[in-house]
């Protein structure tokens, strides 16, 4: 039954690919029979197993292996939140709508893409060469508005050229202005927009700010302490302009997101040593400075030992991503971690690690990893006065000294009448070597201090003491950095499903999806010879066997043969299939088969399931398998 | 260690209970540090945890026990679905925003609360006694305006009362117009309102829709057969006007839905059976039209059996939404199914049942159980073409006779010309009688038969032949019906934590929450003595090995009392606990003590652990744990 299988035999095709998961509904687009809307799509039965499967690896790698707080906080998002977080700022720019369609456009973005085409259409219809667009990323994500080859005036040109020299510097109305005076519409449809707007979206574009607003009560709740975590599953939301790439791009989507919180004096991790021997495919700032996109294989220990990766909590938690990666079934020989260029990071972050995995569309950020230091909770907790800090006892407490005046008010107030409120103000601003002078001239008998409006006043040692006090400060009061790792889950399922594809050998049409057991949607199918009575005791059997074993089994009595329902489920990446035939009712056999190698062993049904708990559960490979029982050499089958 | 346990010593106190889970942090007001935005919440780590468990459990219960086919399909969805699916006529009213605040208003309900305190406070003012306001349900759940207590003029009264009475006749620029002339501001903030604009939104106030747009590659994946049903877990939006009691009215909310589909000509189900015997509290529609709410006893068998709830498949899902409800702690004495009355259900439906459950608020909505008949795929369909139907073969083909006209086409054409047209469309509309006595005429030589234009026209047995022949139909074509158990988790989970709630005899401060196991948010509290280095080791083992049998367990070495830590622990909910002290390191003896009764019981520590996981796992109670481990009598203590 160990069959030796050869997954590269075919290049991957994409065509084939995605029929397959269109076939057996993983995903598809959303809204599909009313025409379909870019950038949504639906998870099917599979897919939303996947999807689940996915989530609840997620939940016991990070959350119950690192006692995180989960939170589930609201998707709709008041406004001012996102004018404090700078998502406004950032993200919520000036939206027209299309006016018959509704759909939703930058305004800026449009007006610069149909400016440059007619520009492009310009030089086309004059003859010129049409300058080769630029290729780098940024670009390619945009719009390509059709050029029309139309020649415009030259004031037209100038003009245009004018307005996309100064884009950024117009205003929502302005660019209202521009839409009307140069007739630019929606070119997917050609309709019309609206005036633009600020886009203040109800929905969120990521489930961090939910973490942070909650920050006082998590803290509580973890009696107070730092480091911890929060994390939160939720939908987010981007107005994305032209979806595009299936999966990879699109308007709506599921994100796992964490916060740790640390003390920014202290970005140490406890469970560091257990991952800083895990060796990461690293592509630092320096090699693509350099404009190389050459990754360096070396350890999390050292990238954090000679500050590649800023500490060893970032370092912590891009390891525990790699494995997490790893462990779902994303091939690490396409997986790389890409830090940001100064430049394209946020100001406030610190360091910030991507990782990125390829696939067909080339190399795809899945998760992000951020150190973004205090912004948040500093920011917040500037607009709401609410202050989001820890308050810690300090073991030791710190002392100081320094010299302290005191006023004996009673004899101030008799002496100075109404100026009395003036000295004591004049002290309170008195810097030390001052209150040492002071201090010497009373010893003296007197000394002269100088009110706000000039005038000079003497003060005798029964006003005033100057002495030397010591403090002791018991309570250190911080803002914890934030260390957020932060996942695209349905870029992960798609580069998964990728990774996980190929044909067999022999017959480029039969695809299989190599999912591993712990996120295949259907661990074990169930195949009955045929939907006949005499097979459904049995049936009944295994799967409530399996049921309170805890292992996902479908039946499959359809009506076609066992090798079609079997290269159906090769599809759906179901490892494991048990057959049920006239053998098994009368020896109580059943056979067992492996979906990668397609070999098959038999054995005593209840010998089978326990060879299979152990397999869906990872604790016994398919060679453990074969060792435990014997290959099925087809003679049993009683038809 | 089996303690009697007396939970009803204390009244339920709705303030100790609120203060309980804000303390603890089930859920609070999202964006409070922002002031707060009203009938929004998010849960922290506990309610996180408990919704999570709750959602398992449904999914067990529901899902994976019925083999449902789970999808996940996207919030935001286009105006025409909701066009079609009635919500935009039923739901999406007229809405205003508050100019300053942005809060979003329903037109209608605006103008009438305001003009109604405004009538109530004149009243007031003329010192007639304001009309008591009716209590019924409808009444309370909208907002109550202030009334202001001013007189106004006879004419203003008259005016108003006629816009009363014509209120729902207004179209959204008159109601503009309405509150512009009387200015009609937001009685919350004293702010105007924008004009009214209908509400597109973008966000589904459930996830039905997504479920039967995908309803033909959810029958294909399931081979082509009904019944089966889909399954989703989502998040919901309404425009609710003045949320209020809590979690139970909510803008945004966790549904979970199912959509199983039925052959409308049998509405039996294969498990009903499994059912049958189920008691339930119903309410009946006959009971509630002669103005009682008193329930009755009966069995799921006998109320199919006699009518009183529609059919099998619809009893079915009655009884397993008892049994999961029960099964998470509701409490069953407090749980009924009312049905609905006619005038109350949608037009299309055939019956709806409700499971209301008594809490502090009354009895609330918390399950919808309808018979939504082929509504909602026959509208889909209409309105986008796609045919959204089921193509059955038949087991037996039905055979059916008729008399068929054949008309020689060459002969006609040759005697006829440009009338040969006509008489085939004549022939393609006579009916068996007619096309009888023509078969008699021929057999006779000829037959006359007018055109459209009243010509008469005479045709030979060689031009049209008349013979009966027999057709067969082996497909059934039929749109399914749709059983639609909708769940409300948030509500659920609102009543559930009532539910659970009391207060130890001895101390009302006490509060206890006694979740079920299976979905308390921490199984088991792992409480050291103290956080000192000596116990790290055996925490260690004991988390791990908690860990690996599966079970969620939480270390508590905060610093405070053992007692301290219990107690919060039973506020959460947490159902057991193991403490270890310097007993556990010389013996390795360990403590399990039980949230309600407070008995502990001592034993090996890998014996507790055997017995916890039984616990947990529901497959022994606390008796069985009494006899398998000896009671702690405080002996073992070494501190």
């Amino acid at each position: 039954a160990i069959i030796p299988v050869n997954k590269t035999a075919h290049p991957f095709d994409k065509t084939r690919f995605e029929a397959l998961l269109n076939r057996r509904f993983f995903y598809a687009p959303a809204f599909e029979i009313y025409g379909g809307v870019a950038g949504l799509y639906d998870y099917g039965p599979p897919g939303s197993s996947l999807q689940a499967n996915i989530i609840a690896e997620w939940r016991k790698h990070f959350i119950v292996e690192e006692h995180m707080l989960e939170i589930d906080s609201t998707i709709m998002t008041p406004a001012p939140v996102f004018e404090t977080s700078g998502h406004v700022a950032r993200f919520a720019d000036w939206m027209v709508k299309d006016d018959q369609t509704g759909d939703v456009l930058r305004a800026d973005h449009l007006v610069k893409g149909v400016l440059e085409a007619r520009l492009v259409g310009d030089k086309e219809a004059r003859g010129l060469a049409a300058q080769p667009q630029k290729e780098d990323e940024k670009k390619r994500k945009k719009k390509v508005v059709k050029t029309a080859g139309v020649q415009l005036s030259d004031d037209a040109v100038k003009e245009y050229e004018v307005i996309l020299a100064q884009l950024d510097n117009y205003s929502g109305p302005e660019i209202g202005e521009l839409c009307r005076k140069y007739d630019i519409r929606n070119p997917d449809t050609g309709n019309k927009v609206t005036e633009p707007q600020h886009s203040t979206s109800c929905q969120h574009p990521e489930t961090a700010q939910g973490h942070f607003l909650n920050f006082s009560r998590l803290l509580e709740f973890n009696n107070g302490r730092v480091p911890f975590a929060s994390a939160q599953i939720g939908r987010s939301f981007r107005n994305e302009i032209s979806p595009r790439a299936g999966l990879l791009r699109v308007r709506e989507f599921t994100m796992a997101e964490i916060e740790h919180y640390v003390d920014p004096e202290d970005k140490r991790h406890e469970r560091f040593d257990e991952v800083s021997d895990i060796v990461l495919d690293l592509l630092d700032r320096d090699v693509q400075a350099s404009g190389s996109t050459q990754v360096k294989k070396i350890s999390v220990g050292d990238a954090v030992a000679t500050g590649i990766i800023a500490n060893e909590t970032l370092g912590y938690f891009v390891a525990r991503i790699h494995q997490f990666l790893v462990k779902i079934g994303i091939d690490p020989a396409r997986l790389r971690f890409r830090q940001h260029m100064a430049n394209e990071m946020a100001h406030y972050a610190t360091d910030c690690w991507d990782a990125e995995i390829q696939n067909s569309y080339g190399w795809t950020e899945c998760v992000g990893c951020a150190d973004r230091a205090a912004y948040d909770l500093t920011v917040h907790s500037k607009k709401t006065g609410h202050p989001l800090v820890v308050r810690q006892a300090l073991k030791e407490p710190i002392v100081t000294e320094r010299l302290v005046a005191e006023l004996n008010k009673k004899v101030l107030g008799k002496t100075f009448g109404k100026d009395a409120g003036a000295i004591q103000k004049v002290f309170l601003e008195l810097d030390e070597p001052r209150l040492l002078e002071i201090q010497r001239e009373l010893a003296q008998g007197s000394a002269i201090v100088a009110t706000p409006d000039g005038r000079k006043l003497s003060l005798t040692p029964e006003i005033v003491t100057i002495e030397r006090k010591t403090f002791k400060q018991s309570i250190r009061e911080f803002t914890p950095n934030v260390i957020e790792p932060s996942f695209g889950l349905g870029r992960i399922l798609y580069v998964l499903l990728e990774h996980n594809f190929w044909a067999r050998e022999q017959d480029i049409e039969r695809g299989v999806l190599s999912l591993p057991p712990i996120i295949a949607p259907t661990k074990v199918l169930i195949v009955p010879l045929s939907a006949k009575e005499e097979f459904d005791p049995l049936v009944q059997e295994v799967s409530s066997k399996l049921r309170k074993a805890g292992i996902f089994a479908r039946v499959d009595d359809s009506n076609t043969s066992i090798g079609k329902r079997y290269a159906r489920n090769d599809e759906l990446g179901t490892p494991f299939g048990v057959t049920l035939d006239f053998a098994s009712i009368q020896n109580r056999t059943m056979t067992l088969r492996e979906r990668d190698t397609t070999g098959q062993l038999i054995g005593d049904i209840d010998q089978v399931i326990s060879v299979l708990v152990d397999l869906v559960n990872d604790s016994a490979d398919w060679v453990e398998a074969c060792r435990r029982l014997p290959a099925y050499d087809g003679v049993q089958a009683v038809d």
